[in-house]
């Protein structure tokens, strides 16, 4: 395997502490010439959904490289640490569903490895809750460097990881069901239903919808942008990263609507 | 025009989604060398003049390079995208307002385009609300590995740019009147008055001021630093960007005295 | 002096303003082929001990480096800036005890000197309140540039650096006293105690220990691993620094028991 010259990296770490740059700093004297690309460390403590998601929409706008993503809330338990070859990049992380969604939407997994070769870990003697800088980011890092994916354990099955089950979404008729899957910086909720999906139910640009979610129901407008309705207004619209979203023009619709991520959310097209 | 080893960050995109890491792998793929220096992704969102603000207090302290800002509550409307030559770097970003301090303290706009050609963008297709990673990154990245500015697209004319108003700030007598520009995170508040304009009221280090706001007073000292007076005492100095600050030494001064950015509040030197 | 590849930077700058962005700037124009690790900027503002913690913890798994660190109360005051020699690696700070803990880790200091060379500083004229960006990168990114150590200043005497005093830790008979040095960002509470003074109290896996503080107690199993115990259990372990620490599996020990830097706790093991 060729080396690469990109890392990326998301974790549940946040930045208060020094545990992003620990595993920097073994990552750069492992493989020195290779550039971190830090996607986040916000990830909610534990919340391996989120991190799945943040991770498969970022994945497509990043460079070939060794993607090492660590939401890992079963770390020091039997769960396995992997390393899955995917669509010219190796996503290396816990075998608990986080990497599934961007390992997807790279094309599927083709090799995965269990990393059970102690030989690219930190040192043989590891910490037993801190796999992110003595197993995750070394492994990692020696892939960057050049290491072949082989090297680093056991060849697994593909159809042995675990994987997350997607959102719920259904286009029926006129209607998409669906549930909201994240909520940005601006309080825009995202949903899980594609716009190509939608574009089915009459859900396109133009149209008139009504939002129904927890008892309430508003009609907004399906906008290819926020600037299509005036300041203040809820909008619905196709977002970067190809769903419905939820959105006030200048505003938080999560906030003001109560939308948080798994409310179920329903649009109908207006006849 | 030569290429730029360096192109810096700002936007209001926040930390916890895969917005920033999403327009730094487009950048990368396209200006693998350059070095990207973010300078902050928390600009409150939408606000373009905290965003101007931080951006042209940052810019005297960084080297010659692309500088991409992207504050844009108008993304999707008819507002242009601009890059701006002026002292040495190319200012790239929306034409609403975020970039014109900046360009004015790096000695003003000498050459402007819109960014029209979609050569530069990342796909002739580009999302309605995400033009931070599918037009400005891609060209800001374009324009930092040498692509001439003039190709990025049409020329205008400099005096079309929209400017922010500068803050309110009048020095007449003994007497500085001016607003709160930002406050840090320490709540060091900033003025919108120089220490030079200051010093022609008489407000130098070493004077009693009375510090006036929102029908509150208070005496304080004008000090060269926080030092100057015991610990938890107000003080006024002159900060780092060349402007007067309120402070408390080992405290907060905004959230003690409700300073918010445009507080009004005047300075009068004692006699 | 030989060159460093790297330099790594730690302050309370939080990540809002543009303060740290003008630090790698300045650093960036002085050393460009010097690789900036950030290692945190969320240190409380003013926090010397917490900064010196989350420094001492990261360093020994950076790469040898110019570590500097700002965590500056008394910036513009006569304290001294200085940079210190450990371990292959340089320190640079203000002599607050801020790095003390870090160079004690590293093996002690070798050489000091305070920074008094001001053609290492920015400009010759600095401000009051940014010694940071004046002083202390600027001679920084030089070291890191391959300047020798004794050209930054005045040769000090290693004795009269500023030491913060350790965390207070007794191990007698089957109890360890120790207090919270740390909470970290899942809640999990770091103790003044190593693992390997604990045992000495037969503190060792396997063992059940009475935690007691501030008048409560609850007992715990003492494991390798959060995932010993049931979701939701509290349990105490030997976290990745080397340190006890108290967590709950999945949840948040420090708010869940009050725990806060500085808190008392008590560990007896169950006979």
């Amino acid at each position: 395997m060729a080396s690469f010259y990109c890392l990326t990296f998301l974790t549940d770490y946040g930045l208060e502490d020094g545990f992003v740059a620990a595993c920097h700093g073994v990552g750069f004297q492992i493989a020195p010439k290779t550039r971190i690309i830090d996607i986040t460390h916000l990830v909610p403590p534990g919340d391996i959904r989120r991190g799945a998601a943040v991770l498969a929409q970022a994945v497509p706008y990043l460079p070939a490289a060794v993607h090492l993503a660590v939401v890992d809330p079963g770390v020091g338990t039997s769960r396995r640490a992997v390393a899955i070859a995917a669509g010219g990049s190796v996503f290396v992380g816990p075998d608990n569903g986080l990497l599934s969604w961007a390992v997807a939407a790279a094309g599927g997994a083709t090799e995965v490895v269990s990393l059970t070769n102690r030989a690219l870990w930190l040192t043989t003697t590891v910490s037993a809750t801190f796999h992110g800088r003595d197993i995750f980011m070394p492994v990692a890092a020696h892939l960057a460097a050049g290491t072949p994916l082989a090297a680093a354990g056991d060849t697994i099955d593909v159809a042995s990881l675990v994987t997350l089950p997607n959102q719920e979404s259904h286009v029926i008729g006129g209607s998409a069901q669906a549930e909201v899957v994240t909520v940005d910086r601006f309080g825009n909720a995202q949903l899980s239903v594609t716009a190509a999906d939608a574009a089915h139910a009459g859900i396109v640009p133009g149209a008139a919808v009504i939002v129904a979610w927890s008892g309430n129901e508003r009609r907004v407008r399906f906008a290819t942008t926020f600037g299509e309705v005036p300041p203040g207004e809820l909008v619905s619209y196709p977002d970067s990263a190809g769903f419905v979203a939820i959105a006030v023009n200048g505003g938080n619709a999560a906030q003001r609507l109560e939308l948080r991520p798994g409310t179920r959310v329903t649009l109908t097209v207006m006849t």
